[in-house]
């Protein structure tokens, strides 16, 4: 599975193109059509669901997208949220001089000092991909977007670069109104833009996306326990250690002797997601530990979670011990107290878990398509388009009726799609091509015995089942258990 | 219920507060606290469930929210998209001519001629309230906020004023990956951004908000009838017409001899979803006609839909019928043939249901609000920040534990806020404060018989219900069961 490819069954069935095509595109920005938004919302749930559980006293929020100046110059992004470029003295063409760099010479050259990567360029001789000119020297770019708010003495402030300091900055309110104690964890769902100098790779590397990120707040002389480890201490979690090459099998436990507890049962969780939740293959999943020039410098511990797409392995996520970086920053340039009290006053650490949606959805596409007799995506059944489509056989003979009475009730819990035209072998290829698990169909027989087809995507075995059980069926089906254990085979 | 006890009671237990408090705030910008954004998620999520459920075509779909600038072109915002200004001769304060107006002569004076704004200024002579100075002219303040994007020629964009035109701009495109019939619907949820002057009301005027929008394409020829129209016909609906003073209830029916059923039936589809799903009292609802001087040049009809909070009757969404006017915009400026063929070509025409989801979520806590002995929020049961508590009556003898499981198991479909400490008393009232319908209680008595007890917000009544048969109790009680039907009354 090219990119290429999925960018074109993307763009035919209705997932994603990009954005403001009818004016050529706006490079970096991508419109998720109607199968994309599905998938995505889902996804959404799915991640709330599942890390929200994680503890009692985690929350999802929802701060203004833009903020403060302010806000940035404490977090560092003013300053700092930079990458190096180069400009061509010829032609005027943009590099990003470490992706340049990695182009020619194979390395990850990411974090690297922009005076160390301009002697690179000329030591190596590295020249303008466009006319073959020589660079200028490398410069730095900030990658906030700048905006004045208000007509009268206007205000600078930035669409945020990163959901996490939505968090941060109301971290102390919300300690307020919650149960005044720690771990507490606060998410958010939602938008970050960064005005990157090379957007590239699809869903990958967009100026605007969607981040979910939960920044968890917790007492550092605490870092070695989790009250829940247990659950997780003999899970085997797949690592690559930034020493090694390949990737190995460790245990929680083991893990440990270099890991606090506290980030390890976190790891766990997020490993459970990717494998469970989402299915993806183990094989294609792991976490990789960042050297010191790699990771932020606020990040004491900093491991990226990666799944293996069409480009190779890819941060999907990480998990980010940022300290107590982002509330002391916070607490200096506003000079309000961000320590607490609970059994001692202290200012809180932060663990974040952060996830990238759009690079999860794409994972999802592309690890999921299947191309055989027939073309069709594998995906979840709680993460597909649509949980299930309803057909009439015909749309007469009060086939059309009864199929739209069970679409209303399917619909209290689930989504669906509801097609009455065509031949039955068709419509069920249409929805297997956009990875549909479950089809409904409604023939002459149902009117009869008050019973239907079920005709699932993936073994295309189909089933019986009555329309009374219909709920229990579904509850069932989308809970994970095999459609045959589920009602009388048929073919 | 005034915006000051709102926005002291919101602040004070969690729903929202100003964005970037911490420093000194951002004028316009609004922080959703946990409360808060659980509920918003909820209308959302009620909204989508109802309006996506009107037709089997209509869909979400989620554009990026900066777009080219030939977007906002297209659809007039960069020539058009304008407020009436006047600054201060003296002190440099702006204002809006048409408030400043309004503040003075208790009159509206949205959508009038800035040299009529003018002359009025000056036949009243009315100065600045800051410091009695002269106004200069009335100018006009372009309400989008421009940004440019990328390094290397860097490209004009917007974030949207509107989320309609990331539908309109994606309309040919969905209109080949869907099922290529008329009426064709595409739902927003999403961010809009106005850099508006003179912010207020809490979250009634803000410069970043989120819209709920539904942009139906039909035929324009077929707008004298909708095939469901029976569903509607004897309904109800209140209705304020430009030359009355007094709103009225006229039927469906009725209604259709002044304006198109198309048009009625979805007018009748909004007031449901006012009054049956979020159960705003009727005599708090109406629709409101607007005069040709206020509505949209572009808008054929243009009926707001109003809610009656603390400040009068509020306008929460809208039903308009904006023609082909974006549709032939964005052809005549892309050169993209925007027409279709169904069974003839045309070139749809637009009836957008428009939703202010901040208003929506403003006008839940206003009008749910209720002080007597108790302090609490009458939320509709689906749209609580929390479903359901859960409370072990005591932290020892397995309470806890059992308390637990139940928790997780009610996880699995509602929402679940779980406290230990404090006496029963206090956690209910706790409770009742955000509105939470429902509260489960484990005492001793539900380690030997398996039962707990339900307590009920409205009635403070309580019931005792088996454990194995909470599941099923919970799906009535929330699909809006009374309380008194599904189990046996303790108290």
């Amino acid at each position: 599975m090219t990119q290429e490819k999925i960018e074109e069954v993307a763009r035919r069935r209705g997932f994603f193109w990009k954005g403001s095509e009818i004016y050529g595109g706006l490079s970096g920005f991508y419109d998720y059509a109607h199968l994309g938004s599905a998938i995505k919302i889902k996804w959404e749930n799915e991640w709330r669901k599942f890390f929200l559980s994680l503890d009692d006293n985690f929350f999802e929020i929802q701060p203004a997208n833009i903020m403060h100046e302010k806000v940035f110059i404490a977090s560092g992004h003013v300053d700092s949220f930079v990458d190096p470029v180069v400009k061509c003295k010829k032609c005027g063409n943009f590099e990003r001089a470490d992706q340049i760099l990695e182009h020619h010479l194979k390395e990850n050259f990411e974090g690297i000092e922009p005076k160390e990567l301009e002697n690179l360029i000329k030591k190596h001789d590295i020249k303008c991909p466009k006319c073959e000119g020589k660079f200028e020297e490398v410069g730095s770019f900030n990658l906030l977007f700048p905006l004045t708010v208000g007509a009268e003495n206007p205000q600078k402030a930035y669409p945020r670069g990163e959901t996490a300091q939505g968090v941060y900055v109301n971290f102390a309110r919300e300690f307020e109104c919650l149960r005044k104690k720690l771990p507490m964890g606060l998410a958010i769902v939602g938008k970050a833009y960064r005005n990157e100098i090379s957007p590239r790779n699809l869903l990958l590397r967009m100026r605007e996306f969607t981040q979910a990120e939960l920044q968890i707040f917790f007492d550092p002389e605490k870092i070695e326990e989790h009250p829940k480890f247990e659950e997780v201490r003999t899970e085997k979690l797949r690592v690559l250690f930034v020493k090694n090459k390949e990737s190995k099998e460790i245990t929680a436990e083991e893990l440990t002797n270099r890991l606090p507890q506290f980030y390890v049962y976190h790891m766990a969780k997020v490993q459970k997601f990717f494998l469970e939740v989402m299915k993806f293959p183990k094989e294609k999943f792991r976490f990789k530990e960042l050297s010191e020039e790699e990771r932020a410098f606020y990040n004491k511990y900093h491991w990226d979670v990666e799944l293996e797409l069409s480009n190779g392995f890819t941060e999907v996520g990480g998990v980010h011990y940022r300290t107590d970086h982002d509330l002391s920053g916070h607490q200096k340039v506003s000079k309000e107290d961000m320590s607490v009290f609970t059994d001692k006053k202290i200012l809180p650490h932060v663990l974040e878990l952060s996830f990238g949606v759009d690079r999860n959805v794409l994972a999802l596409l592309e690890l999921n398509y299947r191309e055989d007799e027939r073309n069709f995506f594998t995906f979840p059944r709680n993460v597909s388009p649509f949980h299930c489509a309803v057909f009439p056989l015909v749309k007469k003979d009060g086939l059309d009726e009864l199929a739209t009475e069970i679409k209303e009730l399917l619909k209290e819990n689930l989504s669906v799609f509801y097609d009455n035209s065509g031949s039955i072998g068709r419509r069920y290829r249409r929805m297997d091509e956009i990875g549909v698990p479950l089809c409904l169909t409604v023939d002459h027989k149902s009117l009869e015995d008050k019973t239907v087809t079920l005709r699932d995507r993936d073994s295309m075995a189909q089933v019986r089942v009555k329309i009374s059980d219909l709920e229990d069926f579904m509850r069932r089906f989308f809970k994970g258990e095999d459609l045959q254990n589920l009602g009388v085979i048929v073919k």
